[in-house]
């Protein structure tokens, strides 16, 4: 048994819904939650920001001593998931990985199409995942810059949903893909008017289950499973506490009792 | 004549709006312009951020030795102007007073609406500046959500674009509203499909516009005119400087050719 807590972090609330099917699938594990709102979002910023900014992220999570760091942002885990493996001695969980994997076993045709931020897709951090798994799969990437602020809106459904996924999306099932991967964590409150967009026949991967189904793995084979009963979850961001609480009842389900605002002179001064 | 430059700062590209405005109403003075692309957006985050945002910001204008200070981002204006002007010794003119004052004049039934990001409609900064001057007025705020990364992606016509604006703006005319103000530099390339969505009787203020009338009027009415046959401007991003050149052609009509990259050491090292 190990009782360390799981470190996540995020630029924000997206990776709540790992955190949610982190829950579901490892229901005994402590997590340690610490969403950046005050920088939010990483999505439009250069891949040199985000290594720095993933960087101190990481640095705030280690004064919980985490047995395992989960970097739940596509964004962060593209462009600096190397970096944050080079600076600790933990095992470390991205969210692109277990997403790549499971659609490159999920295709048939071999072609997979992605959806994300504009910095994920311009990383081409999915297209070489699922190519080195599949070397002859053809991956088709679309930025869709409207679904984050879409969720965080709480218009998950209804016409101007409807009608944004059916621009970004529609034009995917005529070049072929079987299979589409949610490569944003703020996209699965989206699932169900997304799989409308592409019609009955498309596959949806979404990342934040698979990243949970990867730590599960990890932990398990790794011997670290903590099994308490009623484990807890701590919440930190650096900005705006409150609405951090009502964003995550559309990502997690549930609204946490208690988010501790990090100052940002006690994070920044102290960053690595 | 003073050829010192007039510095402007904004959370991103959106105060290029301002920008395209001052050059057309005062062609002849040298500019510089800082968008804090590392940290954009400021709408969803708290004042006391904002604040400190703000004032590193100005501190950086000041190393051009500016001759006066434009707080080209209404978040911030509405957040943290008395804040800015309580560290300069300068004129200081901000988005929202001068939108105010237009809406205050052109309103005749005394019903405003006003639409902006969450912080600055929370803020309340609109409503107080325009019952300032008119007293018996009624003001109704929406925020847009959607806008801001509507405009940033060239949505600014089309489906989606004429949809987004219906929702937001639909409902407005029915209160009795006759003039709308565009509470945040980003939405003038909204500007038509707004007055679409409402309707031909409604007048609408641009606050980027009056805000240069108003750069103008503290320049002429101080002496403080450069008056230069071609002034330039030098423009600064913290971040991501080649989305800063692609995103001006929306907002300023113009592609600037070089965007100096204001590295973080550089910049928040030094901070106030």
């Amino acid at each position: 048994m190990d009782r360390r807590p799981i470190g996540i972090f995020d630029s924000g609330v997206g990776g709540l819904t790992v955190v949610k099917e982190i829950r579901e699938h490892l229901p005994g594990e402590p997590l340690v939650y610490f969403g950046d709102t005050a920088r939010v979002p990483y999505g439009i910023k250069s891949g040199e920001t985000i290594r720095r900014y993933a960087a101190e992220d990481v640095h705030f999570l280690l004064r919980f001593d985490p047995k395992l760091i989960v970097v739940a942002c596509n964004t962060a885990s593209a462009a600096a998931l190397d970096d944050v493996r080079s600076r600790v001695d933990l095992p470390v969980v991205g969210v692109i990985e277990p997403g790549a994997r499971a659609a490159a076993e999920a295709t048939e045709r071999e072609v997979v199409g992605v959806i994300g931020t504009e910095t994920t897709v311009a990383s081409g951090a999915y297209e070489r995942a699922i190519t080195a798994l599949k070397p002859a799969a053809r991956v088709i990437s679309r930025a869709c810059p409207l679904f984050v602020p879409m969720v965080e809106e709480g218009r998950v459904n209804g016409r101007v949903a409807r009608l944004v996924a059916a621009e970004y999306l529609g034009g995917l099932p005529p070049l072929g893909i079987d299979t589409l991967v949610l490569g944003c964590t703020h996209y699965p409150p989206l699932e169900s008017v997304i799989a409308e967009a592409l019609g009955p026949s498309i596959r949806i991967v979404d990342s934040a289950r698979e990243t949970a189904l990867e730590v599960k793995r990890v932990v398990e084979e790794g011997g670290l499973a903590a099994g308490e009963a009623e484990p807890g979850i701590d919440f930190f961001a650096t900005d705006n506490p409150e609405r951090f609480k009502r964003l995550a009842a559309v990502f997690l389900g549930a609204t946490p009792c208690s988010v501790t605002l990090v100052e940002p002179e006690d994070f920044f001064a102290e960053a690595p």
